[in-house]
């Protein structure tokens, strides 16, 4: 009996676990990756510091090379060989050779896509022009490591404020560029809410970053003395030595589409929860397929690493007759930039809206990232999503110097298991003073969600003052000396303590403090005394980037 | 009618907390605590950093004073004041001011005991000289920095390896004293199981700490030179300038007891749920009280600030009315100790072996706190425990410098929560290269772990290994020049790959390799094959600690 032969396409993240899985499950099978470009199983997360010159040597990249996969798995990688038919019916795959163009077919008992997601090159004038870069592959890296350096580049121009297009723009002006980044949004980092991107933002405009943001680009031109031009819709133009293109990505389903695979409504390889498609011996894995977010029970795109990882060894288990399955995704993700860190897993407040879910309210904190008394404490900023009928936490983001992941991990934790804020209330997580506090960061985040959905604490925003309210600003007037709000009333909260009755009964009232804590005393004072009073959440220290951030909605 | 009048004993964590909590919840009440010492709410975790001069002012340990509390709060903080009986018929609490020794008593409608947990002092043969210290108040930490100042003091003797014992002797290390750490026990931080204590010891030998384990202390003498002399069972003396003491800490129950309430079994004042003592109109919170582990389900006591603040919340919402409960705890906590973190969460190995249960498995792991190819990577150390019959996660522990609170916590929150260690291979994560992995650490240790539990990778331990077994190194040739362990064949994977048949069929066969993972693809290799194969866990990095903590067994 002729032995199985599983052909993998693409041999990166979700192929390559799935090649590697598929080994340790069956040691008779025949496995062959088939990988277009030159290499298997690079770091493309990694191509923007190896532009940056963090990372130094290109081979920092190469996680393995066909040889590895032939050593340690008895797989054979196929580097060059780009497949470009499926007969289905036969279970051949067709293609040919990216080098030598020679042709070949290779029939196959299972096969698995894993082909990626495609940087976007919306077809704009000149957007073909020599200096006007992706940063998709190793080779994509290389070209503008080369350009900057024969160039002597001094300025570059990012198009896109999404991962890609921020990380770029760091690195750039690690090494010395002017850079500008054009976003048609009206703010960077779309997968965080507006006023957790702004101070991102912020930390970038402090290096020196220039931001055309909600200007949407219209084409390009080089000039004679070799500059490149980036044109907007609204007529503006930014000139560099090279343009980056970070305009997201969209998924390969060529070859899917090809082969008669369903496509599912976001535009990605449909499968079900074993990552099989339409077609019973056709797999699909990573960016190109598309998912079911945990949270809203949508289908979604979702081009992360890990994901595509557990998806290729799901891929792997059924292959091998293992009936796992691949329980969704909740998009949890971190960028670095500039000291700061930001990030965000389960819904936005955006995506929420954009889904017309109401069933939400939403807290936001500033908490330390350890005790304060401790030397070195950092400030972090939180927003904390949850659902007002039952409490169970939908998002969070957070956004700081220091201990920002970790708490990002542990709400993306609590996310995966179903938690509600109750529970986040409870968690008992490391605390010593150089790593945290009594009461950690996500403590804090639950209690203050927990007042909230227990009605203890009914909050509002900056950008939605109930009609009418009086705004108390409960800070000691030494502080109010520093910051004040237009039409505050200062009483500060041991005076408020003593006396209340100048305050009217027929009012809302408003209260903040610095961060939110005294607004939250206040409040529960005042509406004990028969008060309807609000707290604003995250107190003044959300001011200017909820106000900020509301203008450019 | 008269306003209900709420006594708390105790200022600092959990009675601080839950003055705090009760004041919002009803305004009305008259709220007292009574504070034996000078200071309410002060930051006892920080003691050790203040005298070591990390934490350079005293004021920055106040976390809160009596105006504090009165103005924010409406609760009055009487210092100096001990309480020294209660009349439960009578509703009555008596006690004395420490500094003027005035009598007073008070009447209370509910009553909070919060008195934490005092140092042990064994009754040993000079144990009140002079220059022998406790660290469990600011004079106490006074005390000692006077004591050095004045005496230039250039040694000390630690008595205890726990967590006080362990942060003392890095502080006085770091203040440039030669130190000894004199310990009972065979290794340091008993809450950790041996080989992950062994990596903090090695650490803090590295820094010059010397260490007198299992020794247990005789006695104390003061020479005529003024050095203090600890003497121990085993005949041998250390000399210092000053002795500190720490030998862990038993609960405050003297005045529960006198109150007639019920003492649990595991030494602390019972409570129910709710934190409610035997008697209807008393509550209790923080070290006094013994808490029931959620992974053991037995009673335990646990001196730890984070359930403490939790515990004082809880008793708060039922005093006014609120029937909310504590979930009970799980120990997780993490000490730094020059630059390197060491902490657990759930249960260790040792606990389960002292409870008799052996329904658990035991992985290790050394994965990387980010990528690799990302500059500035730090290995970890991990431990993961869980249940053999259904794969929950019972605990788990760590050491390394980067990363491991994070992870720490994520897994606290895996077990608050009830995962499988399927949950944690599932687990959606941050990763960017600065922070982290596709596979994160959580996920390596859930998919070691599963494969475990599914029985693809049978493990044991260097301590361990089955009889007649072949050891079986599959690393390359190179770097088996650099370690080897003897008796053992070498068989590098490739080659394996090639040929297994020099292998007998008749003997287990123990495969290792550095870390552990090619070690997992050579058993799923063998055991394809029909060889009795098992995976060294952790591999060969496993092996010193394993081995050199064994023999202190």
């Amino acid at each position: 009996m002729a032995k199985k032969h599983v052909i993998i396409i693409g041999g990166v993240a979700g192929g390559a676990s799935c090649a590697a899985r598929l080994r340790r499950l069956d040691e008779e099978c025949v496995i062959t990756i088939l990988e277009r470009g030159p290499h298997v199983s690079f770091a493309n997360c990694g191509l923007p510091y190896y532009v940056g010159d963090v990372i130094t040597a290109q081979d920092h990249l190469l996680l393995a090379t066909p040889a590895t996969f032939r050593d340690r798995f008895g797989i054979e990688v196929k580097i060059h060989h780009e497949a470009t038919a499926v007969d289905t019916s036969q279970r051949l795959v067709r293609g040919r050779h990216t080098v030598s163009g020679e042709e070949f077919s290779m029939t196959y008992d299972a096969l698995v896509l894993s082909p990626g997601a495609a940087p976007i090159r919306p077809p704009l004038p000149g957007i073909d022009l020599p200096g006007i870069f992706q940063v998709r592959t190793i080779p994509d890296a290389e070209h503008i490591r080369t350009w900057i350096a024969e160039r002597y580049a001094t300025s570059a121009i990012v198009v896109g404020g999404g991962f890609i297009g921020v990380e770029m723009a760091e690195n750039l002006l690690h090494r010395g560029l002017k850079v500008t980044l054009v976003e048609m949004l009206p703010q960077i980092m779309p997968n965080l809410d507006p006023e957790m991107a702004w101070y991102l933002q912020q930390r970038m405009e402090e290096k020196g970053c220039r931001f055309a943001l909600g200007s949407a680009v219209a084409g390009f031109e080089e000039s004679e003395e070799g500059l490149f031009h980036v044109t907007t819709k609204d007529g503006s133009r930014y000139a560099g030595d090279l343009v980056i293109l970070g305009l997201g990505v969209r998924p390969e389903i060529s070859l899917a589409k090809q082969a008669g695979l369903t496509i599912g409504s976001a535009g990605g390889i449909e499968v079900d929860e074993h990552m099989r498609t339409s077609d019973p011996d056709i797999w699909a894995v990573g960016d190109a397929v598309q998912v079911t977010n945990i949270v809203t029970r949508q289908p979604q795109l979702l081009a992360l690493a890990g994901p595509a990882n557990r998806q290729g060894r799901v891929a792997a288990d059924n292959i091998a007759g293992r009936s796992s399955t691949f329980r969704g995704v909740q998009g949890t993700s971190v960028i670095g930039v500039f000291g700061l860190s930001a990030g965000g897993t389960g819904c936005s407040e955006s995506l929420l809206q954009r889904l017309g879910w109401t069933d939400y309210e939403v807290v936001f904190l500033h908490p330390m990232n350890h005790v304060g008394y401790y030397p070195g404490a950092k400030q972090m900023h939180m927003k904390i999503i949850f659902r007002t009928t039952d409490g169970k936490l939908l998002g969070a983001q957070a956004v700081g110097e220091e201990g920002v992941a970790r708490r990002l991990d542990v709400l993306a934790t609590f996310i995966q298991m179903g938690a509600s804020v109750h529970n986040l209330a409870e968690a008992e997580l490391c605390y010593a003073p150089q790593f945290g506090a009594a009461k950690d960061a996500v403590n804090f985040a639950g209690m203050i969600a927990s007042n909230v959905l227990d009605g203890d604490m009914p909050v509002v925003d900056w950008n939605h003052l109930p009609e009418n309210a009086l705004l108390l600003d409960v800070r000691s007037p030494e502080e109010c000396a520093g910051e004040t709000v237009a039409d505050a009333v200062n009483i500060p909260l041991p005076q408020l303590r003593q006396d209340t009755s100048m305050l009217p009964q027929d009012r809302p009232i408003v209260v903040f403090c610095h961060v939110g804590q005294r607004g939250y005393y206040a409040v529960r004072l005042l509406r004990q005394r028969g008060y309807e009073a609000y707290n604003i959440s995250g107190g003044l220290l959300s001011r200017q980037s909820a106000t900020s951030t509301a203008k450019n909605k």
